[in-house]
């Protein structure tokens, strides 16, 4: 513990100490120099205990996820990049504007200043891309074996535009479900970095922000009845939380699922299904049918919507099930995983 | 890992396994039968990935902090109340009304969930008390020996009311420093309970929301310049950070600083500096001379100010520094320690 009684300065040590998490001068520095750099505008810079915000007319949409990912820097993305873009979609997925994100960092004694910095400056290329800001935070220090390396909070607020309500409540028979990609590419990047598989194919991360997409989808199109970003317990658990909140049943034709060739076979190696495997990047909506159409065709304008396709629809028989049609024809319960298959995957 | 396919409901648990944060089932039932009974409301209740608020007209106040107190459980409270009264107090010390929480939780595989139930039940306690909301979540769960049984992070957003702006850059010199009680009490809470270290009497921690006696000050009293609450490095850390965003000096009188008996023995055995103890019921505020005694009379009003006292004064010497005269007459600088003497104390 003699590091809380070290008076040297940050730049003379490689690694963090638990004086970098106490509040005194040595967390100053660490704020000053690898913190505010990467984040800097004025509501941050003040450095008080709070942010206060001026904020466009509109309700208030307001999310929260700690990220405990392991590793920490995984194909396609880093825990820092996750924290960021998968708060951002927690609030987009209300139809509202992401503005303002919160930063809480939990660090361990010893994580390497060289990798913390690789982390931070990862997230700031995230906020600078999205065009968020980031104006409060924490940083907190933990002994040796008290946490993995880095766990980060993000908390983030925005605005959802007046008249637009986004719920499973308003889900009605022979309304379409829209997918705006491929499934299962996040949770199987960290499961084959993590144990080191070696498979012909290097699988990224799809982690993205998806307020950009979400605002294309909404611009004319007032028949989305919800959207929900499919994270831990992947599709099936998203597909089903539809199902049980709105008393409706739902049918997703596997054949019409986009799973990527790789995805796909390493999954089959593992006995996983990419139904129930994390997604950091791609978004479930839920239409009337008349707007299938021109959702999809909103969607395929954006980058991250080019492969966007319907893979189902609800149905009234069935109330709070998800039925999967097999390419012969045969339905079967997809059920919510009883656990995601992948532990630490955000 | 047997965990991940384990069908068994929670009440066949008596503690946190790792499929309880895989977002599955087992997450889902910790979810509905431990958290959300102890925090309902309806904007909770939606399990939305994001809350969707109307406010109150105003700018509003954000701020976060991750607790990661170690013992979790403490004379006085837990981790949990800290967590609920600490972010309340972040952003009380704006002149906001908190209004609504985050709670990001971070639990370890192992966790006892009778203590997972203690800490909720003081959380529950804590927002009750508070007249706050906790309007949405996450629970992540990390393997045994990752982290220390319990992290909890509290996001945090209430309203600023119009024309009221808290900010060092309005401190003057003859500005008067108020202190709403005694100062040391919540850092040597932990460090006794947590060393064992046996005293003749029980210190208690004062955690505690405030925004009840900030209303109370700001009410009529135009004249308050800024406010923080001194949790990590205590008061000397606050009131260097005045001096140094006001970029003028402060004197404090030794003799007037409010320390417990108990206190102040247990500093003199430990060879701690009281004024650089955490506090988590505390506020410090600077506020213009002909303001010192109406706001004081205020505060004597709430149960939380009424050992409300002056300690020092704004001075246009020694510019960003704090001077401590002692009973005798001597000054000497008051430093920013370079860490909190004690760590994890929040």
């Amino acid at each position: 513990m003699a590091s809380f009684s070290c008076p040297l300065p940050l730049r003379q040590h490689i690694t963090i100490q638990l004086a970098h998490g106490s509040g005194g001068k040595l967390s100053a520095e660490l704020i000053a120099s690898m913190i505010l750099p990467r984040f800097s505008n004025p509501a941050l810079d003040r450095l008080n205990d709070q942010a206060v915000l001026t904020l466009p007319p509109g309700r208030l949409a307001f999310s929260t996820d700690t990220y405990v990912v392991d590793p920490i820097i995984f194909p396609g993305g880093t825990i820092g990049e996750l924290a960021i873009n998968g708060t951002i979609n927690d609030v987009a997925m209300s139809g509202a504007m992401p503005l303002f994100l919160s930063v809480g960092l939990v660090l361990e004694e010893g994580l390497e200043l060289a990798t913390l910095d690789q982390i931070l400056g990862s997230m700031e290329q995230a906020i600078l891309k999205a065009g968020v800001q980031v104006v409060t935070g924490d940083t907190k220090v933990v002994p040796r074996g008290k946490c993995d390396k880095i766990f980060i909070n993000t908390s983030g607020i925005g605005v959802v535009p007046d008249g637009l309500v986004l719920d499973p409540a308003r889900i009605r028979p022979g309304d379409k479900v829209i997918v705006s990609g491929t499934i299962g590419d996040h949770g199987l990047a960290v499961l084959t970095s993590r144990e080191q598989l070696s498979f012909a194919t290097r699988i990224e991360s799809d982690t993205a922000a998806l307020h950009g997409l979400v605002a294309l989808m909404l611009k004319g199109s007032p028949g989305i009845r919800v959207m929900r970003d499919p994270t831990r317990g992947g599709v099936a658990t998203s597909l089903n939380e539809f199902a049980a909140s709105s008393g409706l049943g739902i049918v997703v034709e596997e054949s019409q699922v986009p799973v990527r060739p790789s995805v796909r076979s390493v999954c089959e190696v593992l006995g996983l299904d990419p139904l129930a495997v994390a997604n950091e990047g791609k978004l479930l909506a839920v239409v009337a049918p008349e707007d299938a159409e021109p959702v999809l065709a909103a969607m395929r304008g954006h980058d991250l919507g080019r492969e966007a396709r319907v893979i189902g629809e609800v149905v009234s028989d069935h109330p709070g099930l998800v039925a999967l049609r097999t390419p012969l024809g045969v339905k079967r319960i997809l059920e919510m995983p009883v656990a995601e298959q992948l532990p630490r995957i955000c």
